[in-house]
């Protein structure tokens, strides 16, 4: 029995999800653990305590409870923002002339813009209750540290937040938003740490990197009494978080009798395609069900694609534990593209082994193809995407239109991560045709396994 | 009988308001009517249809029809970012330790990020019906603009907007959001007008002004086949299309049986206010209900509390009709302060005549307060606000802590027009502790006048 669709269905408050949604509980083939570094054995707890607060250090090894209960603190900061809309795309469908049935989770409703909040607000609660002082963190576009600053705030935690030097001089608008929040930002490499002091001595003008900012983060995490360390991807603890938005969108897709054939997101570090698919997944697993899931990548950092499936180090400093992983190496260095936080050379232990297993498949995109469906739909749907975001738009419209071709009535489900105000300068180059397009050869992907000990486990 | 409140209020598709409500219907005091600049008398139809569309027209000078059913184009579009929440403030409530029951409408949940797209979507659509080919405007900030680009995108309409030139250098992303919506955007002044090319060769430096991109505009709409001109603010068919903030805001308030003791809004034309309270004044006008009302505008630039309430210029390169109004003269050039929509030197007739007969009050305030305001409404309740709607949380918290004084229960409701992403520049300044006041002396105001002639009617 379906009753008609609205534009938006919006859960009402008794209706939200108290509990976020563990998928490893459901797989037969776990994910293989985080080794250390220095003894390739699996990280214990007590290995990661000096970095990770303990809840999260709980979370991030247990493969075998399904249900976590969402803290009370932490579902009355959800009523805040959430629950993000899932759309019926109407006009996009009308637009296209397909047959398909095309919807989106919007998550982008929030002031950091995008889904990581979800996960932020966890990671802050779970310090705060631990008693700490503060976190530490890194940020590339600004994303994370953005949606982490709101959640400090809210828990009044100190938030140190060391940015790539070169988007902190350069997205200004970013860094403000922190600080209104009352972060403090630091652009990296920066005088306050070692690891930035010397990399500072030896490259004096360097723009930084990810890879460097991660290195401070930790510094100063583990050598300040109070602060731990906080992540907004990669991690199981974060896709458990980031459930929240399958299990939202799973409980308005059956009120109203819908049930999607495709599902659609696009793959950084997987945190908002792992907590899209996590519940759709776990029918899969368990041969309830079955779905079409689709990861979307940018071509110009392919990793499920043209990646290997090996243990690498998860940050380009390599003082991270090592985790297996599809991964590009973590010497690779990805080209400029536009999509920051797909920028990532790895990939979700989780949704790397699922893919390995063929639950899941891949595609890459390449950004101007991107950035023209990100501006069809903006023009039909309204909302602004995200860059990221738009990989998976491009998808969705590809598998539309595959629709119109073929005559079938297919739904498509697809995650639109957050908001692109933060990014008109990518779209400034894409109107004036000054995008550029950029596929690594062999030889780019080789060189970014230089250096990285194997290992067979 | 009262329900647990939410949050977050969201009403149901069939819940949602089908016509806009006509403040004028029931004022005893209609606004005075426009007049035209050369021979003073009242505008007819006939000398607006050169510039304005026909059915907007109509609605600019029916000062009797109470109730505009909605036509249904134009609900299935208010579908796509409609109904905007009404939020609970419970964490403003808890950080201020109020007893006041604090209630906010957010209109920033749409990629425009403020509530113009209420009224550039309604004018669109009438150009559209009329067969026109396109419509053109100004804009300053950009809110407006933006709002437009993303309405003709909709209806296939073109767009061609001025932008103020010092805006469109520097305010970038907004130039780039319009063109992402196909809209044409010209600095202004430009050479593609004769009150341009005039200009630049007088002021071959200038930087621009909203009278200068105003004049181009109207220029272009005049003097091109199928394009009208149209306008944001300060209209009495605005605050009509903008009446939807306000008939949805009762229907959710009645709802849950919550009757607001004030309300309170930002006013720059009037736009956002005059829609916010439209209902909720009928009510007051029809004697049925009694409200606080309270207006509140920068202290830079007062149109209400030291303005004087005459027929005045509604532009200062004084080529558009006269208005009835509370102004600050045409010729006032208000101080640069950071919230671009509230620099305006008049106020709509409506909301004036509504002042002049006490219904509704006013109070001015200073930019860094607002900012203050702004930054605590930030951390505890998410959302970053324009600096404009800032001016109300600014009011709504002082009202809050009068409560806390008295120890009164009151129910506060105050309108939070949009969101502060690109205005991130006024913030940095306020981080920084460079931002000053400027409250203008009396000889300043009196400036504002020179030149005007005076119309008694």
């Amino acid at each position: 029995m379906s009753k008609a669709i609205p534009y938006k269905i919006y859960l009402e408050e008794h209706e939200m999800p108290t509990c976020w949604y563990n998928v490893r509980a459901d797989m037969k083939n776990k994910p293989a653990p985080l080794l250390h570094p220095g003894t390739l054995q699996p990280m214990t707890a007590e290995d990661l305590a000096p970095v990770f607060c303990e809840e999260l250090i709980r979370q991030e090894l247990d493969n075998d409870t399904r249900d976590y209960p969402i803290p009370q603190e932490i579902l009355d900061f959800y009523k805040m923002y959430r629950p993000s809309p899932l759309v019926r795309a109407y006009c996009l469908e009308k637009k296209l002339g397909t047959p398909a049935h095309i919807y989106y989770k919007f998550e982008g409703n929030n002031t950091s813009g995008s889904h990581k909040l979800n996960s932020a607000i966890a990671q802050a609660y779970y310090a705060k209750k631990q008693g700490l002082k503060g976190v530490t963190t890194e940020t590339g576009a600004g994303q994370w540290g953005t949606a982490l600053s709101m959640a400090c705030s809210y828990f009044d935690l100190d938030c140190k937040v060391y940015m790539v030097k070169v988007s902190y001089e350069q997205k200004p608008f970013r860094r403000e938003v922190m600080r209104t929040y009352g972060a403090s930002v630091t652009p990296s490499p920066s005088n306050t740490t070692n690891v930035g002091r010397k990399i500072l001595e030896e490259f004096p003008g360097t723009t930084g990197s990810l890879g460097c900012a991660i290195s401070e983060a930790v510094e100063v995490a583990t050598s300040t009494e109070g602060y731990r360390y906080v992540l907004g991807s990669v991690l199981n603890q974060v896709l458990l978080h980031q459930s929240v938005i399958g299990v939202e969108t799973k409980i308005a897709m059956d009120k109203y009798g819908i049930k999607p054939d495709i599902i659609i997101g696009c793959a950084g570090g997987g945190s908002n395609l792992g907590g899209l698919i996590s519940p759709f997944m776990g029918e899969k697993l368990r041969g309830e069900a079955d779905y079409q899931i689709i990861a979307v990548e940018p071509a110009s950092c392919p990793s499920l694609t043209r990646g290997k499936f090996v243990y690498d180090f998860c940050d380009t400093g390599k003082v991270c534990p090592m985790a297996k992983m599809y991964t590009l190496g973590s010497g690779f260095i990805p080209a400029p593209n536009h999509a920051g936080g797909l920028r990532y050379h790895g990939m979700s232990s989780i949704l790397s082994q699922l893919y390995h297993d063929g639950y899941m498949e891949a595609r890459s995109v390449e950004q101007t193809r991107v950035f023209q469906a990100a501006e069809d739909f903006a023009r039909v749907e309204g909302i602004l995407p995200a860059p990221e975001s738009a990989h998976a738009i491009r998808v969705a419209i590809d598998e539309a239109m595959k629709c119109k071709e073929t005559g079938e009535e297919k739904t498509i489900l697809f995650g639109l991560t957050g908001t692109g105000y933060f990014d008109m300068v990518a779209y400034e180059r894409f109107h004036d045709g000054q995008m550029t397009d950029y596929i690594p050869t062999d030889e780019d992907l080789q060189r970014g396994f230089d250096g990285i000990p194997p290992v067979n486990l």
